[in-house]
């Protein structure tokens, strides 16, 4: 199998963290080109300083970019689920490493521009960062494979009934996106919901080794919302766009027309998916993973952090 | 069975008209205490000259009562596909029959207000005149059994993907009604597309009597936008509130959670079911039909239209 | 001088009881048909509450209507300069009279159409009221010789930088209001501020008599705002729609084309006047009160209480 | 005195290339270090193709870069007045030379950041460049001197009441531009309107020498919609900027404290200036060009043409 080049563009957010994890425990799988950041779950400051610290304390060697501290058009408003940091829980210590001094839109720019070969975007933030690049270089679309996205939802929202948070935090840079024409393959909160981690198994990470106990860590903390609702499991909203890459053959997903809406109180970033009757095929715009097989998703990711856990010992 | 007292809230409009002639045939459910009238699917004035002209021709004896010229907020926009009139089709004389001096706003109140046992509001049209109504006088709610609306749609629009004519043209009328807790019962697009007319089907009418002529006439022209499309089947969208209340038996429905999108070029007046993990159930407020017998449906129909053709014999 | 018919359309508000006073002190020059109320400076029923208490205090005998209880598409927002109660400041008590059993939108519409000459309607708070019946019944605006409004501005705004309160709590009543052809004299916060009264003034109040007393202890709460901003006056806002009708010798005004704006942060309500070079005089809409001789404005208001003051010696 | 470096960020358009030509006759002012374009007048083609067709046909030398072709949220919208190209009337060949290969935000960036003075963007079309630079690089604030705008009004617009073509055009990048701190000389619709050209005046350039014959057939199409309502005079907009910063004296100014409403029919785009009593000092954050000495204005454009036509003779 050829290996995927990525860039991952990302607000950790403990759920982008869980999902770094497992694209680095398969090398044979990815390339990861560099980490682009953006506010979202938390200030571009924090966001940035969270995963830098995370690489440290994992001794990754991958470079970071700073990208947007505030959407397209409108002010940041951090994610509540996430804690003051944006990746409360695991206490690591402030990152000695530094971002790039480039913004993520030059790297992205560059990176682009210069290939041959089109590579692959895994966007699991507000896709700020992404919108710019297509509004300024609308060029680099054919250097882009597709733009695997963590966001929106068909059915259902997480902010509102029907919007979910990264799409609504800056739902002009998804509309930008969504109608850009690159191929986009959209984890929405179906297949998050699906590929729920039971809090029965994610305490079996505890001791395990550096990486499990880190993703223990993360979930102790961000199981709190669920398990204060009396639900017995949690997502990992942005673990989904990694394992599709990986093993499709788990997903299930269906074609659709999907356009943005940027305007209003319960529908502001929802994912407005064409279900009309006689939608023309030449409008499906986005390939959406509607379901998982959900062991077989956990079991992809012990299976990731078990390979992690080895290298430290 | 006890009669149901109806007050009849519409914008004819083809289906209005179907829908009408099917209560009109049964005198042993409805008790058609008079009609009201709405900008929608044309001017308030043709929409109200309209149902004169169908009362005259068919020597109905139903009061009409004009409402509301404009939206609560927005510049009326006629609906393309019922004509220049809003009833093009058949060739009916000017009404020689006039609309009641009293305001709809008005017949409506006092006959709440003046009535021991709550009555059934079957509104088709845009929901300016209930939504003034319950937002003028929010006692009359207890006077009301339930509103049985066609609008909206859980998955699809017609207007755009998501909104629905009637609700898009009076989102804000729309939005009272929903939120007035008064009990509802919602003919979407969903449930209309189900009970389609096929073009095989409507073609029998003609010929056969003074009511079927007319729909024959009527959806000679109404079905022109269905064919040109190369479909083989037209809506015929109110006529379900009508026929849920004779014979709710036929109908498939679910209880929603739903509120109304005001803003937004995709989602404005979209009917924004919840449809989150965890709805807690005293929260929906809404019972949505979403599917029909077919060929019931369309029996009910044409059995409707025989006991009226037979009164003109 | 003929007498002039009003109705007296407020949400008192300390400015709005202050406009009554001076209102009752001419009978000579007012005949008040009617006080209705709706939500603005406060909920309906604390403002309605609130006439009631002043009509009891002073023993007016003026039938009052309650209106509306929120704006025509968006929720209530108090005014926070006016306290908990809408009236705070003054020691009143509860009512015993109560507002009469019509709803204000059918005591306009019945005094409107049963007039042969047209009346006045004073609009000083939020044009809910007026908005929903000139929707409903066009047919009165040949009845309402003008109308009176404190709202507006034309370069400032209280809200926001050029939102005034009255038309920023509801644009949409607004808009229909300045839309409607009927002829309107706008009393906005550049002719309100012109008529500040100073805090050296109104302390001359106390003790007086009922009438003036009452105002003194209004004044005494509602100047605090001012105070706290080291300003040394404070707006009597609504009065000066009543002063102009009785000596319009002592403002300027000047005519403008005025159009609402509903949407916004900023502009939500702003009076928009067109002030392009080659604006069409046709097109002028508005007579709007631009200044005023203050010593004669706050002489006018000490003589109005000194009348009513008498009537309780 | 020092020379000024400047960008020049414009969408031309009649007055952006007399703008260009009044700065181009002055290097002893100017030093230009590049030409960055904008969509606005038309689309982004055509206005690059325009300034590159003058700077052919006037043999100038300055680099070209492109910018953004679409506003920051919305479509764009070409203004009616510069007829199908954007720049209709005087026939030129089309461009030999090209634009730069270098995006315009790469451009001003990498400008900014690698000096050590500040220098001046005089932005005369929609704010676009400028506002992306803003929100993706706000560490060259402090390498910017001022920005000269051409843009809004305090009291007139000309898309609508308030609003002003460039603005209008794209809120969402003025908004930026307005709030980022930076020193802002705004030349709104007042000035522009106070030195307008008479239709006297400007026919005297026809045939005087190669670049006053440019702008002789440039105004005599441009005047066209002024001559069709009956006025004997135009403005040339964008040319305030640059003789502002020849020579000052000739304006009149004010300071305001000036936010951008992005929402709204009638104000979308308007320069919201905080017009209330008592606005704090701290808060003026753009000096506004409000009025000029006319005559001295035209003889500025006269006599910069005049130098221009000398190099060709």
């Amino acid at each position: 199998m050829k290996k995927v080049d990525i860039i991952f563009d990302c607000d950790p957010g403990h759920d982008d963290v869980v999902a770094l994890l497992a694209a680095v425990a398969h090398p044979e799988v990815f390339n990861i080109l560099g980490i682009t950041t953006v506010a979202g779950n938390n200030t571009l400051d924090n966001v940035t300083n969270n995963i830098l610290s995370v690489i440290d304390h994992l001794e990754f060697d991958i470079p970071v970019y700073k990208g947007y501290a505030t959407p397209m058009r409108r002010d940041p408003s951090p994610a509540a689920g996430h804690g003051k940091t944006g990746l409360d829980g695991p206490v690591l210590k402030p990152p000695s490493s530094k971002p790039q001094d480039k913004h993520a839109l030059d790297f992205l720019y560059e990176t682009l521009i210069s290939r041959d070969e089109p590579l692959t975007i895994v966007a699991i933030g507000p896709l700020t960062n992404i919108g710019v690049l297509l509004m300024t270089y609308p060029e680099v679309k054919e250097k882009i494979e597709k733009i695997c996205i963590m966001g929106g939802g068909i059915y259902t929202g997480n902010v509102t009934q029907k919007s979910e948070f990264n799409l609504w935090h800056d739902p002009e840079g998804a509309k930008i996106v969504f109608r850009s024409g690159v191929p986009i393959v959209m984890s929405g909160l179906e297949v998050c919901h699906a590929g729920g981690i039971l809090h029965t198994e994610y305490v079996k990470l505890e001791g395990r080794g550096r990486a499990s106990q880190l993703v223990f860590e993360l979930y102790d903390f961000f199981s709190g919302n669920m398990k204060s609702k009396g639900i017995d499991w949690s997502p990992i909203y942005d673990l989904t766009t990694i394992l599709q890459i990986i093993d499709p053959s788990i997903f299930k997903s269906e074609m659709f027309s999907i356009d943005i809406e940027t305007e209003g109180d319960l529908c502001r970033g929802m994912t407005v998916a064409d279900q009309r009757p006689f939608v023309k095929k030449e409008s499906l715009n986005v390939e959406v993973l509607m379901d998982v097989d959900r062991e077989a998703y956990i079991g992809m990711l012990f299976d990731a952090l078990d390979i992690l856990d080895k290298r430290y010992q």
